[in-house]
């Protein structure tokens, strides 16, 4: 296939794969799409790991790396001089009264406590500045792409990234949101629907993307929320975009590193068992509908605090809740095409699967359109 | 174009338009596609009038009709001989806090009184009993489609159909109501993804329609919810759908009858303006965001009440506020495809300029395929 994306990158699919597990990075890359590493949970040191493993492995093969500067968040007008000392400040923003309904939810489902805390690793890759040390570390392997996740990135790490020969893709919501990524100077805007998995606006694939598609003018646009399988990967190219971008359907491969309880739910959940919810980090995020996001609805609950005041108050009581594997009490973003995801399969075979659907997808439109 | 409907309904384009206004039906008819004239607001006498004026402008080319049967709404339990006296009982059920509620937010508004009621004319089409007289009203015209909005329609409506050589649809909004349409007897499922205007479900076009393809099997499906120009018609059908259904892209049309307030409201929406209230209907529709959606959200508000008790609340302030044209105090249904609508065109120029673009967006996803 032959598409803008694809002559930009030099890959064979214009198939983009987000994922946290290294291994979906390079099985994708190997597979002739693109895999792209979330830096996000990971130290600038647990980074340079992955990206050098990746590099071992993707048989020089394009892969990029996403990373979260949000435009906006709480505290940032704080300024610090380190990221110790930003996090110092923000901790102090969160009200006792909202540890204290965490503690309790997690008492009241019999989660033990848990010594030690994660809180201060969590903030991590939350905030512009402790998501810059993420960039150098990228910038220094031989990535093809650099993706931002909430808003646009700032001038200087779209410059920087070009100076490196690396191309940079903004995601949007919106038709605003794919102005603001153009005027940024990305190179890439990824569209995103609501029915995406994670962060997620409220406008669908379906209406986002040629609206977006309109918008970006000469920027090529990737199809992002909805995506799992090739009628859907040839949907979204209908729409006018020159590939696509997936994240939820490797939740469910071999080389993912997904827990078994939250692997057991997604292939469990039908579509309609997703919700948005601030619950994780204070931004809407898709993610399945389960105990966790229902306290947070219910009566009782304080409400979420605002990025990155949420994920900071929840880290901990993450790690407890991880200690003894309870698979509904924890947010797991995934989005609707959950549904669709009904066993594990190696990397090779999503890709395989859904290129040869999308061929017999378009081989079914032409003949649609034109009977002759 | 020939696909599973077009031959079903005897149609050259694949393209479905739902609309309360009989202008819009006949001239999309005329153009080639199917319009389907939404009965609900319609007493049998009305709806009788509105058939035949059809009868009269549609030069013979096949139309529907669409009914609102709900599965399942408050006081059905209640029984009733008659629809009046199904009418008394359920206006017993609502109770007088939800009337003073909607009493003061026109007052608030500044919304004159005004006299005479029309509460009982708006119960009209939401029961099964009221939308029975509507059912046998259509079947005496020379109609080929009848829908039903809410739900699987009951059996022997779906017979009566049948002997009337009509065909029965039924809109499905996950892949389990599609399943119970199609064991309903219906010859069209029809997929709509929660980005369409008025009643909706939660799962996207994009996830829903290839779910409700592989559910319904032998049963075609069509795709709705965010389509409203060629390149969504042909993501649709890249999706599995034998051809679309539409709504929305109607109401700014030359042939529509909206209201000069709610379509200079239309015409300033983003795809970001819309939102699923409860506020018009009792259950989930998309429709404008605006003082009348806000109110029902906002501290103070009594909560909506079920199907049909709402909309039997709410009537005589429908009536009120349109006697003013209070554009933003009224439920104002539209999906995510209103950003994409910007000017008032004629029917025949819709259709001719969302053919025109599919049949663009199917050429060049056969060239990106395969770009020898």
């Amino acid at each position: 296939m032959r598409t803008r994306v694809t002559e930009m990158f030099g890959i064979e699919l214009p198939l983009f794969a987000f994922s946290h597990c290294r291994d979906v990075v390079a099985a994708v890359s190997r597979a002739g799409g693109m895999g792209v590493l979330g830096a996000l949970y990971f130290t600038p040191e647990e980074l340079e790991t992955e990206l050098a493993w990746i590099d071992a492995h993707t048989g020089g093969r394009p892969y990029g790396v996403d990373v979260v500067m949000p435009s906006s968040y709480a505290g940032a007008e704080l300024g610090a001089d380190s990221g110790e000392e930003l996090q110092e400040r923000l901790r102090a923003l969160i009200p006792d009264g909202h540890r204290r309904f965490v503690d309790a939810l997690l008492d009241g489902h019999g989660v033990p406590e848990a010594a030690g805390s994660d809180a201060d690793r969590f903030l991590l890759g939350w905030t512009d500045a402790t998501a810059r040390p993420q960039v150098e570390v990228a910038l220094k392997h031989p990535i093809g792409l650099l993706a931002n996740a909430l808003g646009a990135p700032p001038p200087d790490v779209v410059e920087q990234a070009h100076r490196h020969g690396v191309k940079v893709a903004g995601l949007a919501s919106s038709r605003r949101h794919a102005r603001k990524q153009c005027d940024a100077g990305v190179d890439v805007v990824v569209a995103q629907g609501t029915e995406a998995g994670g962060h997620t606006g409220e406008v669908s694939t379906m209406v986002l993307v040629p609206e977006a598609v309109d918008e970006a003018g000469a920027v090529p646009v990737l199809a992002a929320g909805g995506v799992g399988r090739g009628r859907q990967m040839a949907a979204g190219m209908a729409l006018g975009a020159e590939g696509v971008w997936t994240g939820s359907v490797w939740l469910a491969t071999e080389e993912a590193d997904t827990p078994r309880g939250a692997l057991e739910q997604i292939l469990r959940a039908s579509s309609s068992d997703t919700v948005r919810s601030r619950s994780m980090t204070g931004k809407p995020a898709r993610m399945l509908r389960n105990d966790w996001t229902r306290a947070w609805e219910e009566e009782g609950s304080p409400g979420t605090l605002p990025m990155p005041l949420q994920f900071m108050l929840i880290a901990d009581a993450l790690r407890r809740v991880g200690r003894v594997r309870h698979p509904t009490l924890t947010p797991s973003p995934v989005g609707q095409i959950v549904g669709s995801m009904d066993r594990v399969k190696p990397c090779s075979q999503v890709v395989y699967e859904l290129m040869e659907e999308f061929g017999e997808a378009v081989e079914r439109l032409g003949r649609l359109a034109d009977p002759r």
